[in-house]
């Protein structure tokens, strides 16, 4: 049997190490055919020492960074990568939007793009259906709430499903006042109760703007309309969402909170192979599981960003790009929690009704997005 | 779209009445091709007359009955409905032993059987299957927790299921000391929390019996050996049952406690229909859903039954007739609660040995239990 090529983009983050050691259990079956870092070139030499790939990638080196010379490749590395010969599975692990042009240019040319960057369909969900029609090629999610109603949907037709479920771990936040909000610090906000991620991800699971891209993508991939997909708060993040199908029949994913099975899958679907990355399920061990309606007043970046996802054009993208920049500022030190969802509100307000009909629409939107942001504090 | 012929049988009982809610509402893609009932003729009329079917069967007819001249045909009622042309699929919610031939006759002849008369494969696991291979008839469980495993794998193969976890509701007693266990009126028994049942069922949710009849017959009907099927105590009845795959994924399907949506998809299957019968989803009102071990020192009936299954043979056919016997015994006031479990040991240390490899042998083996239960008390 000869063995599936893997592109890894974004190999030196949390998805892509966590893909990397799966890949390593999963060696009769996979082949790891290239990587991509964005500047972490100390830990991408290793990568490519233990797994031997044709192509290595890094896009920002460092300058003083030999490494400049024998991978740099600026951000053409991550489309290079993406449609090199012997690439059959694209892992999209690039945080942000700078992920959209791989995942096009991937399923333009007929591979399969198992996405863990949330930006391609958020920012261009139209054009990456598009392209994966042109191209042949196929979206395979890796978050764990849309690989959870992959596994559920299982191959049924989507007129079957009634209602998608998302869970969601309600953050650090979850029982904090609207008041104690405002006042959240950034070791708070990093304080993630269920899930160990990168900054920017813990952030939007603060936020809950994570859950609205979250129900942007799972829109795309699943093609349901947004008066159909819901969310529920579910701390223990062991339930990780569920499906309604038409007949009143509900069926979930389960399982303690890994990124090893959603990567997995999105390399296996349709099918599944044994591996041991994800303790046995023990549901006595894992009780009670709880579910509590989210707070949507207290944290407004869920539903701004689902208002953005109905109104459509690029107003997901101005979404997501005034998160990302209001983002920063918080990582920065420069704005405060609360100031977030304020700064989305005002991107949405001024340049939500923009164009969205092309990539460069949409790029442009982003960049005023952000501008906007910037200009705000 | 021409529509389905379905033979109920046992159409006056618990899951029967249950049907026909659901193929009133069903009227576009089904229709009743057959009724049997075992006494009640009254109910019998009232089904015959709104639903029309082309046949009417009473196993037992009261003697002053006019009944018994329009509809009597004693035992062959069964079979003859199976089996009818026109009847396409053959749900059998017969109760007890009286339901094997009628489930090997409607496979033999190429039907689908709807499954809720579990003693059809309890007493003939292997005889089913070979029937259904013979005839081209295909077997699709119609119990809650068989349906959710059904729907959990939903045409994956066998290979890649690892686990099967049954949901048990704990039943009445899931609290109760051994002591007052063996003190349990008939009363105490009948009161069960989650599910409106007959009464022979819902004494063996007591007793823990009917999980073990579960797990014989998970296995004869998803071919998945008894050391990777459990069973976990889950009082809320939500969760039907889980599945767990051999990479570490698990998926369960979730509900409000109703038999509509089995037996539905017992008669769509692999496809899935619209319908109201189950109210909508909400996790948040469900909350919390638990799960406990099961304490199998204290509820015998349990390992006795798995440990039947394993031996193989016409074990579980003892284990089942020994049941039925005691139960029987229990429901006339003649037994304790305890005297149960026992009766079902003495039965198998004494008949568990026996061949099981035709009919007649597994009926023999169910007379013989029978006789040694009466004559034990």
């Amino acid at each position: 049997m000869s063995r599936r090529g893997v592109a890894i983009l974004g190999s030196t983050g949390s998805i892509g190490t966590t893909a990397l050691r799966v890949l390593e259990r999963q060696r009769e079956r996979f082949r790891v055919a290239a990587l991509t870092a964005f500047s972490n070139s100390a830990l991408l030499a290793e990568q490519a020492e233990r797994f031997a790939p044709d192509f290595v990638g890094l896009v920002r080196p460092g300058a003083a960074d030999d490494a400049r010379e024998r991978w740099g490749c600026g951000e053409r590395c991550l489309v290079e990568a993406a449609t090199r010969d012997g690439v059959e599975i694209v892992l999209n692990a690039v945080v942000g939007a700078a992920g959209l042009d791989a995942t096009l240019a991937a399923l333009e040319h007929g591979r399969r793009v198992a996405l863990a960057n949330k930006e391609s369909l958020v920012m261009g969900g139209d054009l990456v259906r598009a392209a994966a029609r042109r191209g042949g090629g196929e979206l395979v999610p890796v978050d764990s709430e849309h690989s959870a109603i992959l596994q559920c949907i299982a191959g049924r037709p989507a007129m079957e499903v009634r209602r998608l479920v998302l869970t969601a771990s309600g953050g650090p936040f979850r029982r904090w006042t609207r008041e104690q909000l405002e006042r959240a610090t950034l070791a708070d906000a990093l304080q993630h109760p269920t899930w160990q991620m990168g900054r920017k991800i813990t952030v939007d699971s603060a936020t809950l703007a994570n859950k609205a891209l979250e129900v942007i993508e799972a829109h795309f991939l699943f093609d349901v309309p947004y008066d159909r997909i819901e969310v529920v708060v579910h701390p223990q993040s062991v339930v990780h969402s569920f499906v309604e199908f038409i007949d009143g029949s509900v069926l979930a994913q389960l399982g303690v909170p890994s990124m090893e099975l959603p990567v997995l899958y999105a390399l296996t679907f349709p099918d599944r192979v044994s591996d041991t990355g994800v303790p046995p399920f023990d549901p006595v061990e894992l009780s009670p599981l709880t579910f509590e309606t989210v707070r949507r007043d207290d944290f407004p970046a869920l539903s701004l960003g689902v208002q953005a996802g109905r109104a459509g054009g690029a107003a997901p993208a101005v979404f997501n790009a005034a998160n990302e920049a209001a983002v920063a500022l918080f990582l920065d030190g420069v704005i405060a929690f609360g100031d977030i969802p304020r700064a989305i509100e005002s991107a949405l307000a001024r340049h939500g009704g923009t164009d969205g009909g092309s990539r460069e629409a949409i790029l442009s939107a982003d960049a005023l997005a952000r501008r906007h942001v910037q200009e705000l504090f």
